[in-house]
């Protein structure tokens, strides 16, 4: 029995201020599919669906999920019934419940992070070819999800043997301990990485855009519009996947990544590239240091029953960042 | 039963003069592997196995075959089944014949190309983050095929049918005749294309450079090394999978694209793009004609029997090429 | 007694069609100043000027004139008398008869072209940092005038002996006589090119853009809003100048350059690069032919003291164009 | 009288291991013209003379002198007589005395600087369109010096007053004192730029490049010869000057600046821009700050007449940098 996950495929985050949300990822290149005064859904200019990023108005930031597309119902079923088998309960949403997709489930993953499975959403045109409406940051699609988790080890182990994710590269500490895993079911280097912290927390969203000038355009013009103070980190190039990027916080202090550059990861027989934690290469290429935020900041995650923000549990493993950062 | 076929990996061409084809392909950014005085084999700048690109020194430039990369050896027996069910009789390569290849089988296509497929290829050093050694136009990995066949119907047919491929973009004539289609297994817009043409013969193979200015700077490279003239067309922007192009013509006048710029196909639900062949922007999104050699030349074939040149078939339907053009 | 001209300033356009004229230049990129029923004034982001660019609504596509800014009105004067000296009456314009410009003179000058200078024009506010306002081409500012005339050397000699323009680079046919040659004030490659050819016409009025990317941008900005069969040329890298271009036509077929690569000319033993006509890398270094348009199509020009057209005069150099493209 | 002072033009920079220092140069891009054991000279790829770059083996690393280039050698005596009616007495170099130069005079400047003039410097082969040897940050010209001075009020003042500079933009602090300043002879943003600070040294070298993604490149490939620790500050894009950078530091600790992307201050009617010390988008347009290494390391220079290195005076004014800094 296959687990057909295809991709990483929407977050629903929380905001307080809808307004100021909107002025920030409009700057960015967002396309705007459908806003009321709850929420407002986004899509990116290559994207044939009717969002990959919601933003629903509430009294606190927090990541109500992050969620991944599947082949089919069927697959569902087959995922919900994997998850059970781990006492995880899933809770089913119906076709309708939520906006533009079709029956889906939410559960607490192994991490705690608020996970969620759909087969199907309402499609869009799509404006690849609409030049003439690129700006900002000219956001392509949503690519990956990065979470803080207090046990990497037992999250990568389900990821990979239950849901049959696939490892592209991963990081260890000098003990050899499994620091953080970068997992893929499409064939590039992430639909969703796990790193050793304070969790669970939902570290940033990854958003592909389409070349490195992209990203120097962006900070131009998000200086310009005065989210100066928004770029946290970059641009630069990472040693571990070899995108280069930018970090940015939006007004709640969600972390967006802009990302390009990675590669193909179709092949079996392509060895996950191993880097140690203390590697100043493995987060920079060109040996910048990421500010002390990158590491501490993220954004909490709700219960997918109760809707409560999920307790935080220290990380495994002692190290919190690079030798080099501290 | 799963067809798992993986992607496209590698083509061998016949080549009359072996120093002058590795003068053009090194100017180009390919990473010359190993070589003798009868062959060379290439890898792009991100490819971890041996090759993906042999010349072999012979009397007449040829295609000798193309090649696909599945999931296991089971796979090819699979594979192999499916052909001779169609009676296409397989030509099976034990591991050694072929360098760097494990077991394989060649067949001549229901279009009459020589197509290979294996599993197993030796791998080699990815020299992704060697930026020290880009060099031309950086070359990252092989993309796709693009054939003339005289029935693309048939061969379509043949390859969603039975070989699993995906259609992400087509082609129709006046007469809603299927004049090209652009087919996926690994999820971009292509790992083979077949054209309405005089067949079976290759028309180009596909190589990913990592974006637009790495397509200008080839130009320019080009152009300073006395390589202008095998400049056939662009640099462009493909209407029909949105890519940033350019084609060039190798010294026995193979034609080789530099490719970047198109999008992720992963979604069961993503709809076919259908252009109409008289559509300006089909071609070249800013409406450049191609020139004729464009439409008119191409590689011929082998048979992976006899080794002898495929004959040529005129093509099924009338219109060679798009109305504004002719 | 010193020459004092700057540079290239702006240029003074009739176009037909007012709302058309404005859809293509803002589609470009360019800022409005001011506009009204009968004129629209434009200027680049870099620029501090009022404008750069006037388009007046007529009855008929012309060029009123090309200007050039002096460092003062004292200037103005001494180049009069250099015109007179050549038996060429000067028109006087007072301060505010043309919008935002002071005192100025229109000569037509020795090739027929109708030519005003000026020292002062009303400062604006400068929007290079108001990166959210860029958009199409991203124009920065004029850079250039190219002018087809009938009698070349004769010309160039007046600009180089009595304007004190510097020749960068020029062009001579096979019996070595000066085809085309290209001049500057400002020290990059010009800021008025003059080619053989039926004049006195202006071929084109080239504009600054930062890089190529922005280039490639605009070609598939402009396609997106229908502009693809405005696309006349380009992009290619310039032989001559090494510039990267693009060619295009607006509403009344008055062509445009975007530019970006030439280098300093600062110093005074540089020595003037020579082609020769037909040197295929002189017009597009990678080796493309201009279409016939190209050497055909110019903006015919007005007589400053009557407003008449001026009359066309045939080249005295025979070749009107590259031998590889006849 | 004019003083025809073209621009920048050289430094002579004192390096304790050549081969170490030619590696790294090198890796940049820089054209070897010339070398022996005891110095080597570098030029850009737009450059038709000898070198604008001279490292030269000595025991301790310094700054022998910065040069500026005249138009003739006429004007080397008008500004000989200048230099000495403010009591500086000039040493006269004789054609030959150094390699590539005609005659020349040195002379510590008011800041204390050792400041060269010349007129003449053999020329070479221009290899801007040998794109075949493009390497490294493909450097294309030097455009500037920038010195750390202790009076930058004084200084400023004879620049501006004796030598002819014009101010393109400058910088104050709170109480309103000059705090730096960017002058011009060629008419982009600087061919020196004098700050407050410990002095007189030399704060960097500025080479033009010819857009941001060449200096995105270079950082790729310094990181692959593992130069990343080189890397003290960028890329980013300054508010002052618009310049997109990169700040590197050679094997003795000179800093280069990689720079592109100023614009055109030929207009006399161009009005200084003013930035207030404390401005965080004055250093850095997208806020990023600055280490302190930039502001606290410089290049210490030689007595023009002695050879002894010149005593550091503390800045006149205290603040050391911006407030945000500190």
């Amino acid at each position: 029995m296959n687990v057909n996950i295809i991709r990483a495929a929407r977050a629903v985050l929380h905001v307080t201020d809808l307004e100021k949300s909107k002025a920030f990822y409009e700057a960015l290149g967002f396309i705007e599919t459908e806003a009321d005064e709850h929420a407002v859904y986004y899509r990116g200019l290559e994207e044939h669906v009717h969002h990959s990023l919601v933003l629903k108005k509430k009294e606190q930031p927090a990541v109500e999920c992050i969620s991944f597309k599947v082949m089919s119902e069927e697959d569902l079923h087959s995922l919900a019934e994997r998850y059970e088998r781990e006492e995880k309960t899933v809770r089913w949403i119906e076709k309708g419940e939520e906006k533009a997709i079709g029956k889906a489930f939410r559960v607490q993953d192994i991490s705690g992070m608020p996970i969620e499975f759909f087969a199907e959403m309402e499609t869009q045109e799509r404006l690849l070819q609409r030049y003439d409406l690129y700006k900002g940051a000219k956001v392509q699609r949503i690519d990956h999800f990065n979470c803080q988790v207090s046990d990497v080890k037992n999250t990568a182990r389900f990821f990979q043997q239950t849901l049959r994710f696939k490892c592209s590269e991963y990081t260890i500490d000098d003990a050899e301990n499994l620091w953080a895993i970068w997992l893929h079911r499409k064939p590039n280097v992430h639909d969703i990485a796990v790193m050793n912290g304070k969790g669970p927390r939902l570290h940033h969203i990854g958003f592909w855009v389409k070349d490195a000038m992209n990203i120097i355009d962006a900070c131009d013009i998000l200086a310009s519009l005065g989210y100066g103070n928004k770029i946290e980190r970059g641009p630069g190039r990472h040693g571990l996947s070899n995108a280069f990027f930018l970090y940015l916080r939006d007004p709640d202090g969600h972390r967006i990544e802009l990302y390009n550059g990675d590669y193909l990861t179709s092949d079996p027989d392509f060895k996950p590239i191993r880097w140690h934690l203390n590697d100043p290469m493995r987060q920079t290429f060109w040996g910048h240091a990421a500010p002390d935020s990158w590491f501490e900041e993220a954004s909490e995650v709700l219960h997918v029953h109760t809707g409560e923000k999920m307790p935080l549990r220290e990380p495994k493993l002692k190290q919190k960042k690079p030798e080099f950062m501290i």
